[in-house]
């Protein structure tokens, strides 16, 4: 008999799903589009389906713990989605309500980037850390933080928007309302929307030239960046300097023990990690410098937002020491 | 028998200190010179003798549970105040170790402003919460975070250090050796210096024109507010400002239910307040609107240093639910 759980990352285009182990290995995983605009109802009897499928390749038995849900604005405290921007579900979405349907296990929701952390702790580079903070940089900017061994939920177990901090309050517009907010700046939209700039105010030649908004990716200027383009380099160099002052803004409220950067961003290595460090050393408060690491996730390169979701298993439903279990799991 | 807990305030002039019982009574109080300039040998020494002959003085048996320590740059880990600007000990003062040679009694040391926080959870307006901020507006700004019901203390006991995050990178001088600290704007002194500023930049008549830098004082500033002084009013609103925006930064991160604002500032009431509360709102992410409070502490009126070093005992020694004990009460 072998212990599992399955850990599901919703994302706006694909949802994907694997059945994880205590240890991390994958067992089997797999994805659907997430199609959202046919309404959660139709969306969540299609995911059941396939993870039913999948499991039935499985030889041998298995005694699954539960299942562990990753998705952008989810309630911890609920097992709620609440006005996600790029899923079309309006309002709030009783999703681990709507799912018991299909199956009969403890379910535990939380946000992507909560669920990135919690997977660090329990199958990465965290494994004997109590006090450290998770940043993905993706299309926006998500984050972790746990303390204490734990993850801040907050009081309405939507804690941890990092990205929606303020770095120039006239700014650049934000998804959510506001300007000027972190994530306009640090991620790959964030980069693409500074490289316009630099190519507004430089004259340098660079093949970014070449390509209209539209076109352009992060993952070009990443690649563009290793290979030495100034206007590239010289767009991470300036993430660097806004995600290093923000980090060591967070540094100086829960001290941390590491920061650990994840995400298509975080692709350029040394380029990102270095520079995030240097300026992060200079915006800290002395008393926490040479304390604090900032590093690459060690789930880079595996399938983190499974491995993440199904940590949420062993971390929260497995783990007795959980200090405040969902009213549902009571 | 009367249950009871010894509170000390060390501050750079005066330490205070009193006996204090589970409903937060002070049974006796009062204070010494804190005369750090003598070493801390001989100032624990005095400081002991203090309270004992203060605790004479009391009729009936008391049951001492604890002494609770509130200092600048306390260590809630190690029980020592590490490089404290404001006394002239050296390098690391391993104070709890000192004080037991005085008394045999569970000892807890941490920072005045997360001391103030855990007398806002035993003794004040949050004693229902679970996850609040308490932010004091001195000399400088301290600040305390409790999620979950625990104080954030971080890797190495020395987290909430808000009052050292950036706002302008290359702003006013502060006593960390940075520029541009959130402390060098919303704090007593930190109010004196925007004053000094708009008395440069406007040319309103006011009294605060009769006073040099060094005989004007944050109190002068908050009694001119109230009677309606144009610059005591601009400055307070230049402080609210700044103070708002990055409270809505803390709370993007730890989502907390209320935030509770402490201190000399503080007296200016809604002046303050109010302002705050306006910017706050203005700079906080949408999704968490509407629902997170900003207040004066409950412990304006009372000696709430005393109480909140006090409050350490019942709440992280009395209390069998402390998660991470510091390792000398083990």
């Amino acid at each position: 008999m072998i212990e599992a759980a399955i850990g599901i990352d919703i994302g706006g285009t694909y949802t994907k799903f694997g059945l994880v182990d205590a240890e991390g290995n994958i067992l089997v995983e797999s994805s659907i589009p997430t199609k959202s605009e046919n309404g959660p109802e139709k969306y969540l009897a299609a995911l059941a389906d396939a993870i039913k499928s999948e499991m039935s390749k499985l030889v041998g038995d298995i005694d699954l713990k539960g299942i562990g849900i990753g998705a952008p604005n989810g309630n911890y405290y609920k097992g709620t989605i609440e006005y996600a921007p790029n899923l079309n579900w309006e309002g709030i979405v009783p999703f681990v309500d709507l799912f018991t349907e299909h199956f009969d296990l403890p379910m535990v929701l939380t946000n992507d980037a909560n669920a990135a952390a919690i997977g660090e702790k329990v199958f990465g580079g965290a494994k004997d850390l109590e006090d450290f903070i998770v940043v993905t940089l993706g299309t926006g900017l998500g984050s972790g933080f746990v303390t204490r061994g734990k993850l801040i939920y907050g009081h309405d177990g939507l804690a941890g928007e990092l990205g929606h901090t303020n770095v120039y309050p006239d700014g650049r517009e934000c998804n959510c309302g506001k300007r000027g907010c972190l994530e306009t700046y640090a991620s790959a939209s964030g980069i693409k929307r500074t490289v316009f700039k630099l190519l507004a105010t430089n004259k340098v030649k660079t093949p970014l030239r070449d390509h209209t908004y539209k076109t352009l990716t992060s993952k070009m200027i990443t690649e563009l960046a290793i290979q030495g383009d100034p206007i590239a380099l010289e767009a991470y160099d300036y993430t660097a300097d806004i995600l290093g002052l923000k980090l060591a803004d967070a540094a100086a409220v829960t001290s941390p023990e590491a920061i650990f950067i994840f995400g298509g961003l975080a692709k350029a290595g040394d380029i990102l990690i270095e520079a995030t460090k240097k300026y992060f050393n200079q915006y800290l408060y002395p008393g926490f410098k040479g304390k604090i690491e900032i590093r690459l996730s060690d789930l880079m390169d595996r399938n983190a937002a499974v491995l993440g979701s199904a940590a949420l298993v062993w971390s929260e439903i497995v783990d007795h020491d959980v200090i405040k279990v969902p009213q549902r799991l009571k």
